[in-house]
């Protein structure tokens, strides 16, 4: 499969999107980006299993990294791509083969940046972290993810998402003693146990705090429920999973600390977490981006792998065509408009043309 | 396998026991009681499948029921039968086939009752409803059941257990929206919504409701909940299975009006249903017999196969060897002393040596 990567991008959107490549199944997209940007001579390329890492060598004040993940969700009837006058339907056209297309169009096309530019496009990010390309790259190899300042392409309306929430959840347990049920006064039901922990979840208000002049939105939500031994038995246990999202001016061992407060007198078990992303636009790479993109910057609320440069001491934002809310959905879609938006303000920050 | 009727009771008890009879496997065993009380010549002996019934036709005023179920739970290393010097230990000595060698020497040493006796020798108690040997006579014969009085040998620890609770599972449904837990405030989360349902529960005061003299107790408690839809997702139903034992001055109906009651607001589904028994100690046969066994009484809390009587017509009790909280668990065992006492005090009630 060749990709022309002097196409505007509407067409290399479309040429990606008809790669198959669902997550685990890579194979095929990495060969065709690598074949496209290794024959560019202002790039060294390297590739670790279907990831690919494209830099440029200027010896620039800054270097920034510009990544995006070309795997998709599972084919779910909406495949080949299919273009209409304002729009590229099917899936990946979304979340997010256009912001692979962007990133690919500008590591083509601009040989000498403003900026030194890392282009990562990795592999498995719809699945478990242990499989992330970006996440392995950090383990193996941090040193090609230094820089100043990260911008991950996936969907945000074309306008900047600054910063993440972290995610956490915890299971909260009630205990009990189990009787039949013909005798329940000789037993405890953990499942009525539980009412006073939802009414905990009832009552909570989630924090809404600034930071970077962003408004963040936290959450604490039962995500699963589960109790009972047999239909005459009272149940001894009742276990109730709660997903907490925080705002990133709390790290995970705060966010855990909060839920030890929030549930005190329970036990609880932590089943998953992931840091918070700081907006981090402080910083004269991203003061400098977001001027360029028109000053309109919003919070994330959702976890996405900008908290991996965070860790790595990089910050990132999420910049890219498409509606998040789109994401996964049978009829993903992302508007032209948002493709030559988004790219014509990238190039602009890079010094296209100046 | 040949059983010994003219034997004592503990040595009956012993020999039923060591013929294996785990539900749906009770040929073995309804043959051994066919070929024993085939051939005595004062009663009418008919086999179903392998359940059996054996009337006296002594144009008695009334006429009775002695019942009781030859099936077990499933072996757990608890057979053969070991005697001691107070009791017999092993699989079904308590439930039930102590009761059983109790009603299998009565009906071979007692040809001439006061009362006209129908004894039944059931299989599948231990399994579903329509699999019971009972249940499907009470279908096809139900004149085989026709009786002033019925005793179910059930164990009830050597005295009367009258009547029984009803039971009634219902489904109590909350709903809500889903949105991604990131953005919490774009849903309704149901599992936060049971709060209220567990919060009435907590609430709830059981009846205690006397009845022909006896105290029951009513009970009201979830026995399984269960909601999710993924680690990040609001859930949009959370379903809270609850039982209601409910005390014999309730019909179903009159139950499930009390749940919709209860649970005013929210949708509720019937799974499951079965009919409170009244004691019935009022109409003389039962009179007579409680007078006989020395006046003692309990309600049943418990749901058993005395409710299939009452919803005959038929006032029915529990009353046999055993400790009813050792059925089902592998330590099972009978008192030698029970054997005893609950014989003595049949053999009196039917007018033996009057």
């Amino acid at each position: 499969m060749h990709l022309d990567l002097s196409a505007e991008a509407v067409t290399l959107t479309q040429q990606l999107v008809d790669i198959e490549s669902v997550s685990g199944d890579e194979a095929a997209i990495a060969d065709a980006i690598e074949k496209a940007v290794g024959g560019l001579d202002h790039l060294t390329v390297q590739r670790f299993g279907n990831t690919l890492v494209a830099r440029t060598e200027l010896g620039r004040d800054e270097r920034v990294v510009i990544a995006g993940h070309i795997d998709t969700v599972p084919l779910n009837d909406n495949l080949p791509a299919r273009l209409t006058d304002t729009d590229l339907h099917g899936l990946g056209t979304c979340d997010m083969k256009g912001g692979v297309a962007i990133a690919l169009r500008a590591a083509a096309t601009l040989p000498s940046p403003n900026r030194d530019v890392t282009y990562v496009f990795y592999e498995c990010e719809e699945v478990e972290a242990e499989r992330n390309g970006l996440f392995k790259l950090s383990q193996s190899h941090p040193e090609l993810l230094e820089a100043d300042f990260a911008i991950l392409m996936e969907p945000s309306d074309a306008v900047v998402e600054a910063g993440c929430q972290g995610t956490m959840r915890v299971d909260v347990l009630t205990r009990g003693e189990r009787a039949h049920s013909a005798r329940s006064w000789k037993g405890v039901n953990a499942i009525h146990g539980a009412a006073e922990v939802l009414t905990r979840l009832n009552d909570y208000e989630p924090r809404r705090p600034v930071i970077d002049g962003l408004e963040f939105h936290e959450g604490l939500n039962a995500v699963f429920i589960s109790g009972g031994v047999a239909g005459n038995v009272l149940p001894d246990e009742c276990r109730i999973s709660v997903n907490y999202r925080f705002a990133p001016d709390r790290s995970e061992e705060e966010a855990l600390a909060h839920m030890r407060e929030v549930f005190d007198g329970y036990e609880i078990e932590v089943s998953d977490s992931a840091p918070a992303a700081m907006p981090g636009l402080s910083v004269p790479a991203a003061a400098a981006f977001v001027e360029a993109v028109g000053g309109t910057v919003n919070p994330k609320f959702g976890w996405t792998d900008v908290a991996r440069f965070s860790v790595l001491g990089v910050p990132a934002v999420n910049f890219g065509p498409g509606d998040p809310h789109l994401a996964h959905k049978q009829e993903e879609f992302v508007p032209l408009a948002h493709l030559r938006s988004v790219e014509a303000q990238l190039h602009t920050w890079l010094g296209a043309g100046s």
